[in-house]
């Protein structure tokens, strides 16, 4: 076998694998008996370990020396090959179990300091996990920005200065239609209780309609909603709240989408490094897409009003038009799980421009909570009223994870640009919408994003399937109309 | 480290691998998604190599060669480590792999053979796995009797000759007693459909009876019953019939058997080489004692008469006797897992010596049919009438275990010596088992023989725990006073 082979081979026996890794964290999270929790912490470090030493293992160094790539779908294979090899050679054994060790106690300690309103008690744990992470980021960056080195797990090519960019660019006109938006009466919202599992029952039937294959996935219910599995076997989780069906079908929505890209990579990539989205921002644009821009907007939400009718009977709201409205509820409130299309991406800036400056050290964790609560109540409006209301709210930075935040409202800008291609390119979008069918734009993001898996880098797959460069420009346009309409400002 | 530790290390993350193998085994029976088959199979390959290479990584021929076991556990860690490294090094790469690929094909001959009752279809392919197996069996004996040299995977430290010993003994007074209980008018059998969902609260209830720890397991329902894993994860799953609840209880307390047997093994073994049952045959010792001398006692079955007729009514049957003697209603019958106590071992015996005539080439696969029904019609006194009842009722053959079938009757035999020590060492079980309690005997096999998981080899487990070498007599003994008093012979 050539060079190249030998790396195909080894990279296959390294998804399937990361696949099992993979079907482990599902089954934790949904099957797993409460008293497994110790020795399964065993079996993921075990298997964690065989993929670690695959990742580093220097005949593969020997191999990417030798290999030549046959065409551009094997180049971007040795890339991503090179690139987990690269990453895995840098950061030394020692480091790598230190994080492993330290984040693993720091979550512990962030969910008793979060219970107990004590940032005091997390900031110990909290400063050794910054210095561990800033420790490899520089490992990583190799002299250049440590941020920008650990930024590239998440959002492989992009920059901080380019996330920068973007975001400041958006802050002013979100702070701006918050304000405008917040000043005028609040729709009405729905009322009464919604039986679990007929609400189960709407999901499964909106997942579908969202083009989620259930032949190679299936729905379980778990604390919290994700997706997980490449190719053949994708799984999500939702879960429901007796007075708030929307939390129900708006993470199945937003989990068909991530699903929904992982299920339609092009099968001659099933289990190879390009087998899988490419980024964590550009599996948000579809995991957004088809949750707002999609599953919010007046023609499907007109769809979905007669559906709840015939599941719940009446829930207080009169038409279509106050359905969309409740539907799209702006309202004040201090968590970024539960903010809304105007205000979430405040939420991610904030963030983003803490957590930058505690890895290059202009910010230190004491000054922490200060630093979020000044930017809080700035951009909105109002005093943050606890820890866990602020500065604790995120399980994120217990984990180490410095770099994942900005991809959330990343994926929110991708998803502007895509969405405003895909009605250029689909017209009559809002026909199929209205009755309940998602094809035309499920089969268009198919054709466009997800069939590449991680061929192209991220702003690469944005730019050739919306034909521009990623820009907050359509986002915040579309933002515009839509709130501007619903709340006539 | 020294070697020793070095070893005891490698065995843990082997042990841990092994659990992740084991449950995506149980996934793919209960949970995986149809349209996951063949990406699960590439999956699976990736595991299982990763677990091959590990048990004949040469490093482990080195700390062998060199370690010194602290004391009799660590000796036995060290005999077990070292089975299994011998056996991975003794069969060329290229058997083992050929070996994976013509039973995974046999397999898929076998079903189709089955289901249009053409036994000359499966016949190559079967003389292509007996070969393969002969050879690896060759391989593994260096010299010695391969058919011994294929059994130690199962039953380690036996031999074909110590089985073959019990099994004639027991061969004449079986044949005997199944003639003589036929002879006699069949007892009453239940009637009636019984709700799927209430056999399975019913199963769930005798299942925490039997000492089934939910903390550390779960329930589910399968197409075959089975049980998966150790230590603190160990699952089982049952099926309905909605004529026969009996399938639902009794599938469930064999399986609680096995599930108890690996919930119960000392923590100070878990996740070693030593952290699970130490063959097939005491495993099956531990269902069948659970399923049979226990959960098919007067004593136990009159609970379970009265919990059953709380749950479903009326059944047919009145009183305790009565439903004592249709739980243990002895009938014709082709199919080995639809078997009776009295006549489940002769189909084994049967297998057993067929297979070992294959094995040492004194039967050919052009007379396997022949010689299977000539044997049938002089143990069971009537003629096969088609292959899927005969010769290709059974997967085993076709994926190559060789060896596998003698442990479902040893299993048998132990639990007679079991039985007899038990019943010595607590002398009022019946009161307990009466009230559904089955505390007193399941301490005791805890103490005996479960918690003890692989350190001692399967003989000594037995005459440890009953005082006696294995032999057929206890269980004889148990057959002829049982039935010869439910059917008066």
């Amino acid at each position: 076998m050539s060079a190249f082979e030998n790396l195909m081979a080894h990279a296959r026996q390294t998804a399937a694998l990361a696949q099992i890794a993979g079907r482990l964290g599902w089954d934790q999270e949904t099957m797993m008996p409460p008293g497994a929790a110790a020795q399964r912490g065993q079996e993921m470090a075990a298997i964690e370990a065989v993929l670690h030493a695959r990742r580093s293992d220097p005949q593969l160094g020997e191999w990417l020396a030798e290999a030549r790539a046959p065409d551009a779908v094997g180049a971007a294979h040795l890339r991503e090959i090179r690139r987990a090899y690269d990453r895995a050679c840098k950061v030394p054994g020692d480091l790598a179990s230190k994080l492993a060790q330290v984040t693993s106690e720091a979550q512990g300690k962030w969910a008793r300091a979060r219970a107990d309103e004590d940032v005091a008690a997390f900031l110990p744990v909290l400063d050794e996990v910054v210095r561990l992470r800033r420790e490899e980021g520089a490992a990583l960056a190799e002299g250049g920005d440590l941020y920008d080195a650990l930024l590239q797990d998440y959002e492989p090519g992009t920059t901080a200065a380019q996330i920068a960019e973007i975001f400041d660019a958006m802050r002013p006109r979100l702070v701006a239609l918050r304000a405008a938006v917040l000043d005028r009466p609040a729709p009405q919202g729905i009322r009464g209780t919604f039986d679990p599992a007929a609400q189960m029952r709407l999901a499964r039937e909106v997942a579908l309609a969202f083009g989620y294959d259930l032949n190679r996935g299936r729905i379980d219910t778990a604390v919290h909603p994700f997706s997980s599995g490449s190719g053949a076997d994708v799984r999500i989780t939702t879960r429901t709240a007796e007075t708030d069906p929307f939390n129900c079908l708006y993470s199945t929505i937003h989990e068909v989408g991530h699903a929904a890209y992982e299920q339609n990579v092009s099968p001659d990539l099933a289990l190879t490094a390009l087998g899988h989205g490419v980024s964590m921002g550009v599996h948000e644009s579809q995991s957004r897409i088809y949750e707002n821009q999609l599953g919010r907007s007046r023609a499907f939400t007109g769809w979905l009003y007669g559906r709840m009718r015939d599941a719940f009977g009446d829930f207080g709201i009169n038409g279509e038009d106050a359905f969309h409205a409740a539907v799209n509820r702006v309202h004040d409130g201090f968590i970024r799980t539960e903010a809304d299309e105007v205000q979430y991406n405040l939420h991610i800036m904030l963030r983003f421009d803490l957590e930058r400056a505690l890895m290059t050290g202009d910010l230190g964790v004491g000054d922490l909570e200060a630093a979020w609560n000044d930017r809080f109540k700035a951009d909105f409006g109002y005093a943050v009223d606890r820890p866990s209301n602020g500065v604790l709210q995120d399980v994120h930075w217990s984990v180490g994870l410095f770099g994942y935040f900005p991809t959330y409202a990343l994926g929110n800008v991708y998803a502007g640009c895509l969405h405003q291609a895909l009605r250029r390119d689909v017209p009559d979008l809002d026909d199929h919408l209205a009755r309940g069918v998602t094809e035309p734009a499920t089969a268009w993001l198919r054709e466009a994003v997800q069939q590449h898996g991680a061929v192209y880098v991220p702003r690469a797959v944005i730019e050739r399937a919306s034909g521009m460069a990623p820009s907050e420009g359509p986002l915040l346009d579309y933002l515009d109309a839509k709130f501007g309409a619903l709340y006539q400002v």
